[in-house]
C-alpha cells in the first residue's frame, strides 16, 4: 500500500478478505488503512464474524456492522478515516460499482474543510493481495499437502467407480461421495466424467452416457479442504486398451512428465508449459492441445500463476519456492476422443514435490 | 440497445450470456451489435457450443473461436464491426478489464478514417439484459414450476432426515441426496442446516453438531433444474415444541402468509416486505428480522427483484406478473435459535401462485 503511494484500500474480492481475515461470508468488505483493518459485515454474519474474531484472538482486525447497504457504509467509513488516495481491486470491482463509490468519496459537503486538501479518490490497483497470496506459507502448505494426500485416496478408486454399465452422473456422484467421505467441504468444482468421445471436450459435464468396453474416460475432480483447493485428472481406460487411446495416453503421460520436471524456482511460467507443448508437438498432438498447462491452486481453485504460453500483455511469471499449482497436459481429438492427466505441485528450493500422487 | 444509443453491447455475465445464447461454459462473451450477435468461445467449449448452437436451430447467434485471451479478441471485433459507442455490463465487469478494453478499442492506427469520426468509447450500461430476465417467458414458467414440484417433494422429506442423533452435515448430505434422487443438476447453494443456537445464525454452515430433542432446526435448500434455481426453507422442531419455539413460528408462519398475500401486479416490493416486517414489529420480532424478505428466481439463485426495505439510491421495484421470487422472513436470536420459512412465488395476473408446495 504505501509504495503504491495509497493511505487506503478497500478489499471486496471475497477469497482476499478471507485471506486478509479468516472470515467466510457470501458477502463482506475489508478496509485498510496506515493505522487500523475493518472488517465489514452485515446482519446475516455478524455472530459469526464476532466469534471468529473471537477464537483467532485476531486484535489487529475491527468488526464493523452494515445496517443496509455496504456501499453506503464503505463511503462513510472512508470519509470518516480522512484516506485521500484509496485503492481499489480493479480486477474484482465492477465499474459500476466503482463509479458510485468514486461519487461518494468525493462528495465533499460544501466548504468542508477537505475541499482545499483535493478530493479523496479511489485508485485502481492490480494484484495487491494476490500477490501476497501467490507463495503459500507453512500453514498453507500443510494444508494443501493434507488435501492432496487425501484427493489421492479418492483418485485410488476411480478404476471402482468407472466400471461398464454405469452412467457419467453416477460415476461423478462417486466421486463425490468420496471427496464427502475423505473429509472435503464440498467439490471445488463440478466433478468432470467424460467417457469415449465425450472425453474430446475438455470441460464436459457429466451426462447419462454409460461406460462401455473401449471407452477412455477422463476424470477430474477436487476438493476444498479447510477453505483451501486441490485437484487432480486421471484418464481411465475401459476394458482393454485401444490403440488410439494408448498412443494419446503415453504422449500425455510424457508431456505431463516432462513439465512437473521443468519445475524449479526461477523457471518461467512458458518455459513450463512449452516442455508439455513441445513433448505433444513432437507426437504430432500440439493442435490437440488447446488449453493452459496448469494454474495456481489455493483459497480459489483458479489462482495465479498461470502455466500457459504467453499471451501479449499478461503475466509470464517465474515460478518462486512456495507457489503451487497444477500441472495438466490433454489432448482432445474429436469423434475420438481426450486424455487429460493432472497433479498439484510444490516449488521447492530444489525444483518441486508432487503433492498429488496415486498409489 | 437503440434506445441506450449503443450501436454494439458486450455481454460478459455468464447468466446472461445463457439467457441469450444458451450457452452454459464457465467463460465466453457475447457480442451484439444492431445487426449481428456474436458467442464468443474458447478452445475448451468450441465443441459443446457448436453442438448447442445446431441442436437450438438458433442461426441468429454466430459462434466465434478465441484462441488466446478475450480481451485481444473482443478488440479485434469491436473494430472490425466498426461499432463506435459500445455498452458494457457496469454491474459485472472489472474496472480493471473496462479500462484495458477502453485503451485498446480506442488506439486507432495513425491516420485510420475512425480518427476523424470519432474514438470508439465503452459505455457503462446497467440491467440491460436483467430487466429482460426479470419477467420469465412461459417456458421459463414451466421449467420453474417443474422446479419448485421436485424441491416441494424434497421438503415433505425433511422430518425423516432431521432426526434426534444424526450431526448438521449428516442431514445436509441426505437432502443433497435427495436433491440429485429428484432430478436437480445440482444444489442451487451449500444445503443450511442450522440446528438449536446454530440456527440464530442465518447463513449456517452444516457442522458436526447434533440434533437433541428441542432443537428447531432450520433447513433451507435449492436445487438447480434445468438451469433455473429453485429454493425453499423449512424450520423443524425435534422432538416436543417449546415455548420460545412456537412463538417464533408461529410469528414467522404469519409474516411469511401475509407477504404472500401482499403479492400482487403494481406491489411495491417495499410494500411486501413490509407486510411481513409490520407483523414481525407487532410481535416484538422486528429487530430480529435483519434481513431482505425475498430474492429474484431464475439462471440464478439471487437476481432480481429483491424484495426489501427501500435503500437509498436502489430500486424498489414494482411487481409485475411473470416476476418469480422467494418470501422468506425469519427471526434470529442468539443464544436461543431461530426461525425461517421460504417459498417461492410466480406473480400472476390476480396475485401469485405459490410455486412451492409442502404437502
Amino acid at each position: 500500500m504505501v509504495s503504491a503511494g495509497l493511505d487506503g484500500l478497500v478489499v471486496t474480492h471475497l477469497p482476499n478478505i478471507r485471506y486478509l481475515t479468516g472470515f467466510q461470508g457470501s458477502a463482506g468488505a475489508v478496509v485498510v488503512t496506515r493505522s487500523r483493518c475493518l472488517l465489514i459485515v452485515d446482519f446475516r454474519y455478524l455472530t459469526a464474524a464476532r466469534a471468529l474474531l473471537a477464537a483467532r484472538q485476531d486484535e489487529a482486525v475491527e468488526l464493523h456492522h452494515v445496517d443496509w447497504g455496504y456501499d453506503d457504509a464503505l463511503v462513510g467509513l472512508l470519509r470518516a478515516e480522512r484516506v485521500q488516495r484509496i485503492g481499489v481491486e480493479a480486477a474484482w470491482m465492477a465499474v459500476g460499482r466503482f463509479n458510485r463509490l468514486s461519487a461518494g468519496v468525493a462528495a465533499a459537503a460544501p466548504g468542508h474543510a477537505e475541499s482545499r486538501t483535493g478530493c479523496p479518490a479511489l485508485v485502481p490497483t492490480e494484484r495487491l493481495i494476490e500477490r501476497l497470496r501467490l507463495i503459500k506459507d507453512a500453514a498453507e502448505v500443510a494444508t494443501l499437502r493434507e488435501g492432496a494426500a487425501r484427493l489421492s485416496r479418492v483418485a485410488v478408486r476411480l478404476r471402482d467407480f468407472a466400471r461398464p454399465g454405469r452412467s457419467e452422473v453416477e460415476v461423478a456422484a462417486s466421486i463425490d461421495g468420496a471427496l464427502r467421505g475423505e473429509g472435503f467441504e464440498r467439490p471445488a468444482f463440478e466433478t468432470i466424467v467424460a467417457s469415449g468421445p465425450n472425453a474430446a471436450l475438455p470441460h464436459a459435464r457429466p451426462g447419462t452416457r454409460r461406460l462401455l468396453d473401449g471407452d477412455g474416460v477422463v476424470l477430474d475432480f477436487g476438493g476444498v479442504y479447510d477453505g483451501y483447493c486441490v485437484d487432480l485428472t486421471r484418464t481411465v481406460q475401459v476394458g482393454p486398451w485401444t490403440p488410439d487411446f494408448r498412443r494419446m495416453f503415453d504422449a500425455v503421460a510424457e508431456a505431463q512428465a516432462a513439465a512437473v520436471a521443468a519445475v524449479r524456482p526461477g523457471a518461467r511460467a512458458s518455459a513450463i508449459d512449452q516442455a508439455a507443448r513441445g513433448v505433444l508437438e513432437r507426437h504430432g498432438l500440439g493442435e490437440a492441445f488447446g488449453h493452459a498447462t496448469g494454474h495456481g491452486l489455493g483459497l480459489e481453485v483458479h489462482e495465479e500463476p498461470r502455466i500457459a504460453r504467453p499471451v501479449t500483455g499478461a503475466l509470464d511469471p517465474v515460478v518462486e519456492a512456495g507457489m503451487i499449482f497444477t500441472i495438466e497436459p490433454g489432448v482432445y481429438i474429436a469423434g475420438v476422443g481426450g486424455v487429460r492427466i493432472e497433479d498439484d505441485v510444490l516449488v521447492t528450493a530444489e525444483g518441486c514435490e508432487v503433492l498429488t500422487r496415486v498409489l
